[in-house]
């Protein structure tokens, strides 16, 4: 038997029982790994961390999604930056509203590759005449483009430094950007890192570079065991966010599609964090320049 | 630089970074390994499993003793089977109603190097006059035991096979047992093993198993960074357990010490349970008999 | 960095730091893997076993080849079982006398993986018009052959159970049919797997079996950094084998091509085995049977 | 079941099934950790580094001892620095002509722990009336000492950088010091650092720095399992060192005790360098200075 090792940190490590590399190929931007683990299936690596995992990218996938859909009142256009693997165009197509989505992710390779072997990610969403796809770089793409979104996902790697090709869509500059392609009442959500205990810098530097541009900005975690960690989204928007959504807005909007994770109460349940990471995100005095 | 792995299934390994291995002794129960790790600080792994590591330790205990002691309306009299660290002791004491704690751990040498070289768990709360501290089976201290106890709290090795010494204590006849040691109003807290999705059957096994005996049990879970994936518990009780804490609760009981993570808002949060894990939970069909 | 991590044993593992993973394919007979290790370079990985790395393979195939091929006075024609990557053939066709050499592997698909992907072992010798490779159990192969060999190769994996498609390949029974292909005076020369003092009986289990077969067997072994360990090597032949060789034995055969780890003196050394090594074979008493 | 995991480079690693971690403390000087390895028995770890293994200690032991006291003719005064196990002195102790031997060891603690833990190393040898231990800078104690003595073991951590407190003890400096504490006929054994082909410039580096001061140096190298590779040596002397050793030699000796390593024909297999090897030792052109 043979093992795959990811290092989290120059001291941590975890090591993954290797069924078959599907694919490893190094792009023009990263380094590409589509990995059957024994444990958690079919996982994607760039650039040698995991970012998502068969059994249970569905948490990941409804965590980042559905709180910012379910707390706009009706969100049509949708904007998301990275996203490849394609599970993030099969939540956002379970809310009936949606007429138009357009998804920027840098790297085309990935997103084929992803087409092809990560089905039940995407589940054939690429083709739904609704979306678009464009291989660039969503900071150039959106300098160009008129259009607002009513909301806007940020799926991207890691931030901090050396983590691929993403560094400069964690910066105040590209949140401002962000700001004027929102439409009224428009909210970004935003992939804010590990919140780990030894790792919680990236998670409060984020939150304070989106609230040096938004006036209103909710961080929230959620738990997706292959990541080996919680994680930390932020969600913000120039409009009020509700700290809590009742049983009728989730019913009302009558999803298509079924939900594994996401429900009202683990909608409320994701926002309420815990002291010492309250305390963190206050004590967060980082705001990431271009 | 050296490296420590803990082998989680026989497919999934975490490697952590060595600092120090401050102590590493087979006792007549358990292999015992004090190692202060590079990113969690001072850990201690029993047979190979890591117990509780110095970064996060408090997101554990405070999960495990405060929800219990929280909505029972005045702990007084408290029974702890296991928890040799004594971070348990140091979190039921900052509840002013304690008049009595009754520890039981099988194995004194645990209890020993607890005292001495995981100062920050336990504080010297040893030496509190209210502390009794026994070397015994639980079991078997239970069955002779005439005393009934306000909140029980068992803090053992994980169940399943070939664990360490704890497996009776996760049994029906057990549970049977702990029922009648219980006062009016009596709850106990049971610590219930990773709720990690490659691993829940440990989970629904040990609910099943304490609703084959209690009419009410709450399952919740928590993240712990150093155990590598969310963390099970269950209360149990005769008598009704409130789904949620309102905020006069906290602040009435006064509590001598602050919490770092636990609070009245992640209380409520705790016991949101997403929809997978409710539902298996209810598939669960093993109880666990001695 | 991503780590690619063999099991030599339950208990003993190797690490090797990732570049690229070349390719990873299931044939119809095994897991294959072409890794691009950080220390040794491009490596082939079968059923998660290093079978050799760019870096030091010319260690391990100069010490399979040369010894038999100097010991015997011309060789001409030449049988090969396994030897995939085809740097077997380098070495072989480096002696001007061969006029034909016939290779027999099971895996059609490993072959084909190695012309593509591992040109610095075979440096296209599969072209050579005295190379004839088939695809086919080389005992089935053997069976039907009417023709003899002045020199056979036996590189298949590793001896042991659970070990690929090569057991029944170390059995008394196929050195009875490959004592019937050799011509007078031929030599067989067969890898023996490890001479790790924690994995000798392999070893000599492999001596024992060719003992049974054969009057003179002469056994050797050498390290290869790469396989991290040291690994034996068995001659076997109906004719008397000479205990060293002189300088002219080399000096005489006028090859074509450079060695660069084999030498008159390193052939001499090759067959010393220290004392324990020479206890171990002697107390060998398996005899592998079909 | 745990492990621990030696990293041999940035880029490759081993990994070793844990029994018993005997003893870890941070010296003075160095990480020190006795460990029960399940595939290689009891090892000694300085700084994450293996010195030697229960299983195989003897091969390395042997081979730095034997060749110098066999090639002279008549060893009697013995300095040995470093070598804290003891297992050199047992060998050492073999060769009846033995009047005397000082070992200076900077590091008490480790010494004593090998006393205490490393029994079949020492085999109680540092009570001999004969053995002298120190606990210093060997440097500093062959300043001031005016003796001299026939044999001279150097069994220091691993040359280059950051390896411990030895990297003055590889150096031109000190082995002019060496050369001077030599009598006539006088042989200094020196432990040279790994051959592994990816790790070669340390035992070229030494070669040539014994170069520069002895006119007759001898390089030679032997398969140590558990050091992952294979271990290189020099002998250096201002006398002519014989390219070989007959039987006789070997005979008259009479050795007290068995050999399980060593042999004549060993001995003169020691000294055989493949081609590749002698290439590299003649390219080195690094001289260490203090």
């Amino acid at each position: 038997m043979s093992w795959y090792v990811e290092f989290l940190t120059p001291y941590e490590a975890h090591m993954y029982g290797l069924g078959r590399i599907v694919k490893s190929i190094q792009t023009k931007y990263q380094d590409v790994k589509i990995i059957d683990t024994l444990e958690y299936g079919r996982c994607l690596f760039l650039n040698g961390k995991i970012q998502s995992a068969r059994l249970d990218e569905f948490i990941y996938h409804e965590a980042l999604i559905h709180p910012a859909l379910f707390l706009h009142p009706k969100p049509e256009r949708i904007f998301v930056g990275g996203g490849g693997e394609g599970a993030i165009l099969r939540e956002i197509l379970k809310h009936p509203t949606i007429e138009k989505v357009v998804m920027v992710d840098i790297d085309k390779e990935v997103v084929e590759l992803a087409r092809k072997y990560l089905l039940s990610w995407h589940r054939g969403r690429f083709e739904d005449p609704r979306v678009k796809v464009y291989y660039q770089d969503a900071r150039k793409f959106l300098r160009k483009e008129k259009e607002t979104f009513d909301c806007i996902f940020l799926d991207l790697c890691d931030p901090g430094e050396n983590e691929g090709p993403s560094e400069l869509l964690f910066t105040k500059e590209f949140y401002t950007l962000i700001k004027k392609r929102l439409s009224e009442n428009g909210i970004v959500a935003v992939q804010s890192g590990s919140t780990n205990l030894n790792m919680l810098k990236y998670f409060s530097n984020v939150f304070q570079t989106l609230k040096a541009v938004f006036p209103f900005v909710l961080p929230y975690q959620v738990y997706v065991p292959s990541f080996v960690g919680p994680w930390g989204f932020n969600l913000a928007s120039m409009s009020a966010l509700p700290g809590s959504l009742n049983q009728n807005c989730i019913r009302k909007k009558r999803l298509k599609g079924k939900l594994k994770f996401y429900s009202q109460e683990v909608h409320n349940s994701l926002f309420v964090l815990p002291d010492y990471l309250k305390k963190n995100l206050r004590k967060g005095k980082v705001v990431y320049n271009a």
